[in-house]
């Protein structure tokens, strides 16, 4: 993805090496602070210890604070470890407040307590509030930099009220109106904010159905109602209706790439996958937990392989179809759970009944396994001149597909059941468990099969 | 996911569905109207044919577009098929041109042409725009209906050009100046707008460091750079820099959420999971392709394992631990590939070489796989009290383990030095291969170890 660097290009950045050298912190500062934030972030984080510890002096907290807002978590300890601590304790509260308790969600307690008590008051204060609510929830992601009017203003009085919040708050294009509790009463978009007459009084054109989240909804959930309503700001509420916060469209585009990194790495057996390993021991511990309870799974499946040893012992051409059918029962579940746990995930399971779902994955299984089947009763007895080993084989596959894919499906909808989350169920895993039922039905076919086949 | 329908309240719908029966035109749209249009589509959707054919006379097209934008895209081609064509062309030519385009992308040439026919001019010729580009492309999710200013307006007459454009822009949150050749030359977001001094010029407060996408750009470039920068609105340039037209942040996200499901999807190796599937017939469609190929992948692992028949006629214990290393093989496989996919995808491997990403995928191999083998070596012993066979086994899973993971991290990065998307690569489809692989290694290994073997 080339085109995504055009804009730090090779002058700017030639520019402002130049300027580091020659120390000239007027010349950097000019080019530099013209740049995006995140452009500024991505040339920081390539510069040596020692120019960053230059940088620190030549940029004030507030202006490391807009870049910093943009580096990736894992960059973002490692800079706070490295800063001089006062430094740190300003720039994370020059922060929008979410950013920050992001960052600080990630280091020790006692070093959080350490920044907060350096921080000024407010900031602090902010910040607290902030750091109560579990992770993953609407209150973790939500920010509490926004604009509020109440209802009684006039769209005049709004927006010079507006002109005066608007280089602190996170977005002012939603104006959220509050009554006199700070009870969510409305909201009005800067759009009809600026098309509305000037006398007209705020309540006149305030939008008093507000969608609004609770403040403990999951934040997968807040951005699927970001995306379906097309906001670019929504309302975090209590139970009582009080405005706590908002969410902002930029956070929920951090929050989207988040889950479907999630759901891949999981769908994958790979705890974690956000944070980029740096070295094997790092990537191996995050795949290994999950290789040793396959593996152990793996040795169950071989056992009850061992279990047939004087079949195969009498017939060892089965053998060679082991694989085969294990792989097309992993193959058939991994898909039929990859769908099944993405329906989960679009609320499509509501529209229609899980019994509905079970019986369409049924169908599903019925004629892909009534085709594979066919299939390999043709090529196998084309191979071996063998029709029963065909038809072995060939039913076999038939009930396998049926039974796997009817697995891969019930699987994720009995953890939804149960609250948990379906997409820990993996390929590996589904995959695991479908070789043990496709070896059962597999041998159990070949004991009827067996006085065709001994030769 | 009930939270969600907490808009759509049932007081609502009660009280619409009463004014439906009562056929109070009236009511209906006093309360219909008000709610917002995503709340709006999910009651309409619902309805019965007969229902619909009613609020078709209850809405106009202008009214009805703006509900219809929200539908999902198979729902939005069922509903053009029933509406009359003088209605539905009205409607169209209403909507959001890229909107627009999305759903007549669907449908037949002869179809589009018949409504562009019937559409008023000026709404038809920006549609043919649009309908030129490429599918995933910054130009197919482009909108034509932004607002762009000369640089030489003060920002007062700018003010005043805002309010006759908002209701007709798509967003008037970013405001992009031209040059006298309609060439773009900065930006200014509304927010800085409002802030600024009545007096000033446009070009005075404006930022003329303006990020912009090509218009061949892909789409998934386009959503990285939005959520990279936290931008509202993208503008979208030709080669010579004019400017074209903007994308907005909430056609991003749906475009997120594509290319999410997308790439989960192809992990799972299901072709198009974005549309639901309604019945098995549809969904066998889907996977069979997938099914058929990894059948015969298959096949070749049954005929490579055919080889070793005189084998396993021997040594029939060595069958019972076939899946168990082709399994492992391809959990590892599945693990390395999602890795490598979502690297490149996130333009990861741009930081660092490939040989080191290699470097560090054999480096997990290594170590996963000495780790994993020595446990099986420890379990097989306990299990059979056959050491020769437990060191099989377990140096079979170490080589395999190591192999696998190198090929789950190769094959992704050759299909993106091909231009191939790696995506395409599936779980199924790495397991498959690995299976080739371990197999080979296992009867390889079995081969040296055969005069301990055979009792």
């Amino acid at each position: 993805m080339p085109e995504s660097n055009q804009n730090l290009d090779n002058e700017f950045v030639e520019y402002i090496q130049k300027a580091i050298e020659n120390e000239d912190m007027q010349s950097f500062r000019e080019e530099f602070l013209d740049a995006h934030p995140y452009d500024r972030a991505k040339f920081f984080i390539k510069q040596r210890r020692k120019i960053r510890f230059q940088l620190y002096a030549y940029l004030s907290p507030e202006e490391m604070a807009e870049m910093f807002e943009n580096l990736d978590i894992e960059d973002q300890e490692k800079l706070l470890e490295e800063m001089d601590p006062a430094y740190a304790a300003d720039m994370l509260s020059k922060m929008y407040a979410d950013d920050a308790v992001d960052v600080l969600n990630e280091l020790d307690k006692s070093q959080v307590v350490s920044y907060l008590t350096i921080m000024d008051d407010e900031a602090a204060q902010e910040i607290k509030e902030l750091l109560h609510y579990e992770e993953k929830t609407a209150g973790s992601i939500m920010t509490t930099e926004f604009v509020n009017i109440p209802a009684n203003l006039s769209i005049r009085e709004a927006m010079n009220h507006l002109k005066h919040e608007a280089p602190e708050a996170e977005t002012i294009y939603y104006i959220f109106v509050t009554d006199e509790d700070l009870r969510l009463a409305g909201v009005i978009s800067l759009r009809d904010l600026i098309i509305a007459d000037d006398d007209l009084k705020i309540h006149e054109v305030m939008n008093d159905r507000v969608v609004s989240v609770s403040v403990s909804e999951d934040q997968e959930e807040v951005a699927k109602m970001m995306k379906d309503y097309d906001f670019l700001a929504l309302p975090v509420v209590d139970f009582q209706k009080h405005l706590l916060g908002i969410i902002t469209v930029d956070d929920i585009m951090d929050v989207m790439d988040e889950e479907a990194s999630d759901d891949y790495s999981k769908l994958a057996a790979v705890s974690d996958m956000v944070t980029v390993d740096r070295n094997p021991f790092s990537a191996a511990r995050k795949r290994l937990p999950w290789l040793i309870i396959l593996l152990f799974l793996g040795m169950l499946t071989a056992s009850l392989i061992g279990r047939f040893e004087d079949t195969l012992d009498k017939v060892a051409i089965l053998a060679v179809f082991i694989p085969l059918i294990a792989g097309m029962a992993g193959n058939t579940g991994t898909q039929a759970l990859a769908v099944a746990v993405r329906n989960i995930a679009t609320g499509d399971t509501e529209h229609e009944s899980k019994m509905k779902l079970i019986a369409r994955e049924a169908g599903t299984g019925i004629i892909t396994g009534a085709i594979c089947g066919l299939l390999v009763v043709l090529v196998v007895y084309l191979w071996h001149h063998d029709v029963y080993l065909g038809l072995l084989v060939g039913i076999s596959i038939f009930a396998t597909l049926i039974v796997a894919t009817l697995a891969g499906a019930l699987v994720p909808l009995v953890m939804h059941k149960f609250n948990i989350d379906p997409a820990v169920a993996s390929g590996p895993f589904i995959t695991t468990i479908n070789d043990l039922i496709s070896i059962l039905i597999y041998f159990g076919m070949a004991t009827v099969f067996m006085q065709y086949l001994t030769r």
